[in-house]
């Protein structure tokens, strides 16, 4: 039960597409990631994923459309939705969601981090 | 399902104290707030409450210590701990909860602001 830094805890994070929990409320998960290239396209059976671009600008691809988030915005991805996240820089990004949500969703792939770290 | 702009949904509100709904996901919602003065003493008997400030700094006063967030900080207040927040300036906070949860908790006050908007 101590207050948490977001620059501090993003300073900790190393590798990319790797998220790390900062903290848990109501069965629910707050993490950090740093981002850098494309991630790969998946979805989210049962959950909804909030992306907080904290530093840097996130495109969110969808089937149907573009979403653009720079510095200060958000957007939720439903539950079934698939998407891809792409960042041509480095991006850090606050995520919420429930937690045991996999960074995949339904893809199994090199980058899967099945148990992510506290930091 | 569209992006949410911090600072664009933060100019739209003139209430202090009166926090407004800006997302939805897992029966959770994300709420953006002004603070600013003393607010009163609550609990939230079933649900764990996330503050993270975006702009100002915010004091949260618990009944064996204080909590002094600033801009980029995040806390977590348990379900069930007695919490007073309190801001000198002008605070803007997000704010993460259960869908229903009342801004003064087990409290009824002038302040108690039972059917949050949407912005």
């Amino acid at each position: 039960m101590d207050k948490i830094s977001l620059r501090q805890k993003f300073e900790l994070i190393r590798e990319t597409w790797s998220p790390k929990i900062v903290g848990e409320l109501n069965g629910q998960q707050v993490k950090l990631a740093k981002l850098q290239g494309e991630f790969v396209w998946h979805s989210h059976e049962n959950e909804d994923e909030l992306f907080l671009v904290w530093r840097g600008r996130l495109l969110i691809k969808l089937r149907d459309r573009d979403v653009e988030l720079d510095e200060g915005e958000l957007f939720v991805v439903p539950r079934g939705v698939e998407h891809q996240p792409v960042a041509d820089g480095e991006v850090q990004v606050l995520l919420f969601e429930p937690k045991g949500t996999l960074n995949t969703g339904n893809v199994r792939s090199r980058r899967t981090a099945p148990d992510p770290d506290w930091i």
